[in-house]
């Protein structure tokens, strides 16, 4: 069974088109490559309501891991952790553990002269307040750590919005996790391009080659804009072992590039990326 | 009172990664500039259900527009209009204007022989199909028109996911409903970089500027993975005329500066955008 993951970004940064959203893409595509599923991507903006709301919602719904970016660190507008504990009904409290991560981190700052001394401030302890029953997970490029918890058969997990921390403590912490319980699934994709048929010509093509794939995912992307009508189609599987990935997209792949071509488009291969 | 607004991407190739979601971010950077405000962005698959209860749960919320993106193609995997037609329970039906619109474009390619020659397909007539009530927008780049409604006080408006239709759409129709419903509103932001200072240590500052200056927003965004502390500070406000965003902004700048570089930070000024 395909694991199915939601992503809750938060930051009014992504509202407000300042920053363009790359966390989310990277992460979707590092989850689909794993062979597990994102369900669905939520961007919300630094407001402990709206991170509550959406927690609650995403709970409401049919998933397995709910995973938050953003928010974690140590001035007011990171307001996460209070979200996701209000919208999980726990309570906030300093975490010894994490506590004991950001003092260590801190502390080495100071030997490598990033700073002059040590203080647990309040905004430093602030990061360590995490929900009830949560666990730390440790950050290797940053303060701030991140934070899993288990809910209602769901897992939860807060990782950093600086992309650097949140890719790290995926890698080091999630990964392992995500790997373990999606068991053995593998994510193949390829694309071709056509070119000289429009869109609407090539549908009935499309509902043809799906139905007779019906594990491989196609979608025509059309390239807009220009005198010479492009299209590209892209096709996707998610299976048990990579060789039978390979042979569903690759059999899909050759029964639409002949379809098309007697259609009168023109191919020419994109990239086929395991 | 400031306008709020909803947007909902459909397509399976934002959740899978393979596409950077760089329309929301054009969107939400095109609103803001507006004075109206994003307050959430979702994305979802190519899924009829999936579309329908997004939109359901935006009608919940407390939002003036909802502004969908992608899935108004003749492809079997263009769901949206029927989602949202289920969303806000309305049949689907065709749009005799839109139906005009389709006919044109097609007829407009085959005199300019990008196409030999015009069929009304189920395909094409399928993008004329729209929920009860609705209004088609011209689409001045490709074939599939935008669509309007308005359902218990709120706009919903649905646009191509191709970029330059998008866009098009949106600045030749939905722009200037927003303008006149928004009134005179301007967005202003500023950012400086200071080096030398970790985030926690400046998190005080922060707090004392804001509370100084209520009506703007303040957002520090440690750059990570450097030996030198580097932390983005980003101000922002709406405000009804530009001279008062600007004054307000460069009033807390001014705070924002001077109280950092007491803390010990540098500061270079890094862009000013109006």
């Amino acid at each position: 069974m395909t694991l199915s993951i939601e992503i809750i970004c938060v930051g009014t940064e992504l509202l407000i088109g300042k920053t363009l959203n790359t966390n989310a893409n990277w992460l979707a595509k590092r989850i689909t490559s794993l062979g597990t599923k994102v369900a669905r991507i939520s961007i919300i903006g630094d407001n402990v309501h709206e991170i509550a709301s959406s927690v609650k919602e995403a709970m409401q719904r049919k998933n397995d891991f709910i995973i938050t970016m953003g928010g974690l660190g140590p001035t007011f507008d990171d307001k996460t952790l209070k979200g996701v504990a209000e919208g999980l009904n726990r309570k906030l409290a300093v975490n010894d553990e994490a506590l004991k991560m950001i003092e260590y981190k801190y502390r080495s700052y100071v030997k490598e002269g990033r700073m002059e001394r040590f203080e647990l401030t309040s905004p430093r302890i602030k990061m360590a307040r995490l929900p009830e029953g949560a666990k730390p997970l440790h950050n290797p490029v940053g303060t701030a750590p991140g934070v899993m918890m288990e809910c209602e058969g769901k897992i939860i997990i807060s990782l950093p919005g600086v992309p650097s921390e949140m890719k790290a403590i995926f890698e080091e912490a999630v990964l392992p996790i995500l790997k373990r319980t999606a068991g053995h699934l593998t994510f193949f994709e390829a694309s071709i391009d056509t070119t000289g048929v429009v869109e609407s010509e090539l549908a009935p093509v499309i509902d043809r080659v799906m139905h007779d794939n019906p594990y491989v995912y196609i979608k025509s992307h059309p390239k807009g804009a220009e005198r010479v009508p492009r299209i590209e189609f892209h096709l996707s599987t998610t299976a048990k072992d990579s060789k039978t990935a390979k042979k569903r997209v690759n059999k899909a792949l050759s029964q639409l590039s002949e379809m098309i071509q007697n259609k009168g488009a023109k191919i020419k291969p994109k990239e086929v990326v395991s």
